[in-house]
């Protein structure tokens, strides 16, 4: 595409917080203009309405999520809950749109995992095939000529980029990894739900999911991939009283071999431009990436035989709306950082 | 100044958070890049280990405040905290660069009453006169070929731009006004007290400076300015456990007189791209400003004869270093909005 | 009744807040026994599945709220929305039975507008004759008696509280008061509504309510019974990211007497043992009284003609429930701090 | 003793968090009051300027720490930083005192590992072998005879309870033990450090103490303790943007051996008063200990052979405080639980 056009975007399902995100970023890409937001609930009502932030920015009113009001877009975000997303995808890509997915639906290649996590039959196994995970660290060479990009979830996106290096060199045991990963509340979403609640929420810390939470088939899909072996991964999800960040703490168990680990993750990173190799010694914070693209890793070897890694990234940027656009950046060919540029807001 | 040519500015105490804003915003404005922060203390360390979220987008290290460190700088924002700029400042001036303090040096025209609150004399009174006050609303004219800013304090920019329509348009008792304000702890920087602790300050909320708070006198003289007659003004400000925001909650008695305040806000306001005017019955959050340099009013009239004005703005950039810029982008005759862009980030 | 009885106490509607706050105070108060929990929703579920901090500490279950289920009871606390007491109350009157309500069903003696706020008539106005308001520092002697207690809110508690020595002593103008407002979210209990989500919530601070809230009717009764004349008082609540205590700035304007302030609110709550009047130039925090049953006050006088009075109180303590433990304790003449003796959990 | 009469107890270092939990707790104690309470810089201060919760509920100054200041006290707590009480302690031993030091002082029987942890020799060696660790369900027993008590730590404190049923079952690698652990900022106590302020870490969490932390060497000899064996432990501290509670995720590969993990805890914690293992699939909340003695434990089995454990406690109560108070009521042959009776606040 030729840089001086500009390329008209929708959005479907822009009501929550990754879409809230699309328009805030989206907003400021310089390639970009987005022509339609849709919601079911929300349509008719103006977009700043319900995002105050965006007044005086944006002139636009939520729409029917139809193929008439995306007739328009040449790309499409989906930024819906699982399971819609796979019913009016396959007509879109029909249509010749390029999407791009925020959700689970084309996440997972193995549709009875996905059946079973997800409790319902996949609407459209032979996209899934044809969908790209959009990763774009692992995954850069197919995004360019994507037509669906399946963008991963916040979870695994901090968990894969935090055990990449290693499962890569082969150097630790694929048995038992760990992975003790920390969130704060936006992931959730707007869910109107007891345990979200700012009275139940505030001044504590907890668990969840510990019966097993859907991320974790896609966590094992992926790490699989790297190890060329089926991994076994124990998931262990926490909910910590604040909106934005992942934390995830990841152990595993190094083999005989000598390795400089610190060199390992830099090598591994060094072209990479959201993924930020600290010094030795660091302990990542997740403000130091709150509203930014990137991940931030530093790596420890407390005893000789065990690595851990810590990984930050924001949850709805890296882990959700800027991620979707890196991977829209790739698969128009412009820069990768395009609209990508703002450092985190910190304090 | 040609819009091609770029802009050197200068940070001098550039460790604290008004300081790490500028570097923020100024990373991204087209125009301008930062040739030069100063720190007493951090000189010669780089400045992206003090701040991660600029890993990989500054490469610059703290110099020594100096004439000679700043020499290639054509504007000077100073961050620092009181009664430091007043001592650096002339010597700036006299080699020619221009000048936007963001510290309270500049901002009061009686001197004596400054002296009386920052506890010594003024260190040059002579260019006390020239300076202008940056608070573009109100100001607009004067900015474009001041030489020297005194950017408004948090509270005060609140405060004035909630109060000015009412006293522009004379139809309240300016000897009863009310200014009850809210502030996030991040308007007092760093500063290591105890009450500003996490555990000191999480899940509280209190008065503080009730014994007569700083921006009084400031407050004071500009409704005073506004009214064309000496005001009396209560200050009340409180520590709300959040780190940006202020929320300034107004209070005044209105006369007899007939008056449509929702018009009398709307066309004062019509123009400003920073003052967003609340439809009528809002109740504007501090989070809809977040990272952005609006200020957002509503203006209520709970009985026939009492109004009060709800006013948000987050300290930290239209009560700081968004404004400073605001104020830069006037002196050199660039678009207003200029670098300021980006929408709050919410959530 | 003799001391060495235990009494046996029910709580209608126990799964809220105040529910909650009840069975932790009354479970170390030497003279009660809680018999019974009614709830609807979770009748037949444990106690201690909804509140696992009282696992191992109570032993019993929800139940309906019927007569029946309360029959062993002799006092009994209403933990209800507004709008449900009023149907089971006269019931449980004619059975003898002495109840607290902690509702707003019985605190406004004019029905008009009792019906005007809660949208709908009230259904037994005969009853709210008979309540006695539960404020002990102004309605002590009528306590021991009372069958029907009408508990405060919170919002009323912490303002006529802060109001009462100005209104008593006539020396304010009562037609231009203002009470500046900040709870916590606990005040709105367990409301599944999306503005009390912790992502919608944290890291912000707005006024809301604007159009009128319910406690305005309850203040304005109040206080006009303390300054014997309709009042004129402006009554703005917002909402703090924090989960209990409320904070009222109240503002009035001092006639011309000559007063001194500080003694006169330490005279009028001299012997009270649950308002503490600070030393002069305080500013009490809300954490100061989280989970015990204090008011703190502090009172300014910024100009010679106004005053503002700081009065903080824990919205679920002395704003709820240990205000109805307060009433009970005079109602059964025990000593009126039984059970209420354990200070704020700092920090 | 005699449960008629009352013990006179002191607090050494009681300016800071723990030592305000001590006057809490200890308030309502029925068999102690608190005769004198110690602080170098605020000898000659009412305790109740410093801790306002306390105001009308102490009448008590702070006295500088010295014999005479205690000489009326039968039992002393330290709730002094490390390396003080070593020096004062063995006069008061000397005095016919009972000792009970919630510092680091006397929980390392290895003198050098002290030495090297807290970066200088140990000033009373002599007195560290007749220290009993302070853990009443490890260690009841000694308790009762004990003149001088070492206190754990809080986070040894929730890691040792929850690893000790499997340890002392030998059930799992104790080679490769991992406790991922977060704690509130409320475990720094009051220090004065920048990453401590509330701008700093609110809406942030990161891992700290990588290099290794104080506790380690603590955490491995207990365990060591309870395996019979040299134990290989990774432990991983966290900060929580929240004032109080400790969340401890323990891992451990299980053997070969078929066993009932929930039957395992439940028998081996069910006489103890306030170690709550939780039902099957459950995930405490660190508020659900908050301002309680309780450690409630919940363990999980995601795959055959791991094992996953999670500890709360609340860091200044059950690890620290309540704890200390838990092995007084042993001390002196009280009820274990007397004055801890008081359930979690909540929310």
């Amino acid at each position: 595409m030729d840089q001086a056009q500009t390329l008209n975007v929708g959005i479907v399902g822009g009501t929550g917080y990754t879409g809230a995100e699309l328009l805030r970023l989206l907003g400021t890409h310089p390639h970009c203009r987005v022509g339609a937001i849709t919601s079911r609930q929300e349509a008719g009502r103006r977009v700043d309405e319900l995002f105050p932030q965006m007044r005086g920015r944006l002139d636009l009113t939520f729409t029917e999520p139809t193929l008439d009001s995306l007739a328009d877009c040449d790309c499409v975000f989906f930024a819906t809950p699982h399971a819609a997303a796979m019913h009016f995808v396959p007509e879109l890509l029909d249509a010749g749109k390029r999407v791009i997915d925020l959700s689970a639906d084309f996440r997972l290649r193995d549709l009875d995992v996905w059946a079973e996590w997800y409790g319902q039959p996949h609407a459209c196994p032979e996209r899934v095939e044809q969908a790209v995970y959009g990763l774009p660290e692992l995954n850069r060479a197919a995004l360019g000529s994507a037509a669906l990009v399946a963008c991963p979830g916040c979870y695994p996106t901090s968990i894969i980029l935090g055990f990449a290096p290693l499962l890569e060199a082969g150097v630790v045991d694929t048995t038992r990894l760990i992975a003790d990963a920390k969130t704060g509340v936006s992931g959730a979403g707007k869910s109107l739900k007891t345990p979200f609640l700012f009275g139940e929420m505030a001044e504590s810390f907890k668990a969840y999911g510990v019966g097993g939470h859907r991320h974790l088939p896609e966590i094992r899909q992926a790490l699989a991939d790297l190890a060329k072996v089926e991994v076994g991964v124990t998931f262990m999800p926490h909910l910590v009283p604040m909106v934005r960040g992942i934390h995830s703490t990841l152990y595993a168990q190094l083999g005989a071999a000598e390795i400089d680990l610190q060199a390992l993750y830099e090598t591994r990173y060094a072209k990479e431009p959201f993924v930020d190799v600290m010094p030795a010694g660091s302990a990542p914070e997740t403000r130091s990436v709150r509203g930014a693209n990137d991940c931030r890793l530093a790596v420890h070897r407390p005893s000789s035989d065990t690595v851990v890694v810590l990984s930050v990234i924001d949850n709805l940027v890296k882990g959700a709306s800027g991620q979707a656009i890196q991977c829209m950046n790739l698969m128009y060919g412009w820069p990768e950082t395009r609209g990508l540029e703002v450092p985190a807001l910190l304090p």
